[in-house]
């Protein structure tokens, strides 16, 4: 088998290595696609070195089928189609005994603080399977993960059939909420200031703003008759899209913040008292927003032939990210599988 | 009659005038007490000169009794003890018609946008009116609205039983809400730089935390055995406190923005993703905020004898906003009535 592993200094190596058992309580599962994400970018170009342990095997929206059940497992059989929520709460801090174990105060997330999926055979706890629903391509279920983000965001922000969504900055999640967002009934509009983005946006179906040329705040006041939009997601990760958010939502109306800055922002706090106005955090998911995620793209409702920019080998890494960086791709898939049968 | 009214570059004059008979749909009350507060600073010192048209008459805590009925006027007797809920709202705007008149996008504010409190004969919408309960003091009942603010920042941040609450500032509205915070069953800090401050929010029974001799988020973490508050309130307007305040919640926490921020905050996003955070914006009240507030005075809920500092007359009203500017005073009292008597 082999593995690509995040080994310091912005260097992504893959190596081959020896399978290993599952222990008690895991399932080996047989890896098959496993797509790129902004948290693998984050990983290799260093930003998250004092998190992660190197040589760090990343990755973690992925697809697969099981290999090997470990001992005490129930439930599961070779050959299962499955993927993974790649998070381990301890099931004891004060968020996990209030309900919240998706946030666990010691959140411990598979693929950044313990191996991710980029190997050929990957042993992972068995609560963290969940199954995929029979006909849903394996290359297609590597979305479960970031379209498992995106229900999320659209439950956490109580969206509603009729309601006026915005969402800020048009990557790939950002595309998953409108989708979502869409499909539950809403009215979307995707501000996204790259005007490749905003085409494969409208391609998508959706009506893309440029924020370069386009007053927000009035377009959509006129698109609202007046009333703000009912809930902004903030996608973006921009200081200047918060900046405008406030602005943006009708009164009462909610703000969900979706991106993880990495500097404090300035927030118009005199608009959120003004209007009274709801700022509410969006992280990761829980096991039914996976459910939610795999049936949407069981049912056709995510276009993924549209979100899958291209389909690599693990050879090719490295090269992906940098493409992803470069904003030439949506989603990039690693073909794991393929890889193996190659070597 | 007399009145004190705002005439521009910092100066309050108390002029004479003649009283005018209530138009229809009004009713003309003989104000006996207004409280003086931050928003009266705010006129006086001219930071709300592009809002306001002078000479005002400002005001808006206030109690009295009803001197005349105007036409049209029905359930509303000469006599009557009342007090005003100050707001107008246009019925028509789509916040309006989401069920928020309270937070109209074309709110109109008594004592700001039209003539207030600081009058001997005031005539107001009869729909403003809320009646006093029997038994309740005027000079207390002057208090209501300040009381009714707490009530509805309570209400918004849905402070349930047992919770932990703390409340960043504590000038008279960071004490109410700890006050109404309390009486709902929640547990409650107070965090306030100004010794004297500190000393009268411990005469009131509540704990006292001082930002500058305390780590705040130790603290918190600490009384709340490494959980984080459930609830903040923000009622400082202090950017030191915005930072801190996202720091003090729990995973799933509340922060209620209840101070008017002059300028936009840096506020740590990530920390409100991290934890799902909520912050709510709260501004004024609904009716049902000042009868719950008339409720807690009446019952003797809110310490009122602790609150009131000062009762000054009419004429004293420009010395009083300085006291208040300087912290040597927590709520000042207008005693109107005794100014006219005094004439």
């Amino acid at each position: 088998m082999r593995s690509a592993a995040y080994t310091g200094n912005g260097t992504v190596e893959v190596l081959p290595s020896e399978p290993v058992p599952p222990p008690s309580g895991h399932v080996q599962v047989r890896v098959a696609f496993v797509g790129l994400c902004g948290t693998d970018l984050h990983i290799v170009h260093g930003a998250m070195d004092a998190r992660v342990t190197t040589p760090l095997i990343f990755g973690h929206e992925m697809s697969g089928t099981i290999e090997e059940v470990g001992e005490g497992v129930a439930g599961w059989s070779t050959g299962d189609a499955v993927t993974v929520m790649p998070l381990a709460w301890d099931g004891t801090c004060p968020a996990c005994l209030g309900g919240h174990q998706h946030i666990c105060q010691n959140l411990e997330f598979i693929g950044i603080d313990s191996p991710g999926a980029l190997q050929t055979l990957w042993n992972v706890p068995a609560h963290t399977l969940v199954a995929l629903p029979a006909g849903l391509a394996l290359d297609v279920a590597a979305l479960v993960e970031p379209t498992a983000v995106a229900v999320h965001d659209v439950r956490r922000g109580e969206v509603a059939p009729g309601d006026h969504v915005v969402v800020l900055g048009g990557g790939p999640i950002g595309v998953l909420i409108a989708t979502v967002a869409r499909h539950v009934g809403a009215i979307v509009a995707i501000v996204e200031p790259d005007p490749h983005r905003r085409a494969k946006i409208e391609q998508l179906g959706h009506v893309a703003v440029d924020p370069g040329s386009t007053d927000q705040a009035a377009w959509v006041a006129a698109w609202t008759d007046g009333a703000g939009a009912d809930v902004v997601f903030e996608v973006s990760g921009a200081a200047a899209a918060v900046a405008a958010a406030t602005g943006l939502a009708k009164v009462r109306g909610t703000i969900v913040v979706v991106a993880i800055h990495g500097a404090p922002r300035e927030v118009d706090l005199r608009q959120i008292f003004w209007r009274e106005l709801r700022i509410l955090g969006a992280r990761v998911y829980e096991r039914s927003d996976f459910e939610t995620a795999s049936s949407l793209l069981a049912d056709g409702v995510v276009p993924s032939e549209l979100l899958i920019s291209q389909v690599v080998p693990l050879t090719a890494v490295r090269a992906a990210v940098d493409d992803l960086e470069r904003g030439l791709a949506m989603k990039i898939l690693v073909d794991v599988a393929a890889t193996e049968s190659a070597k």
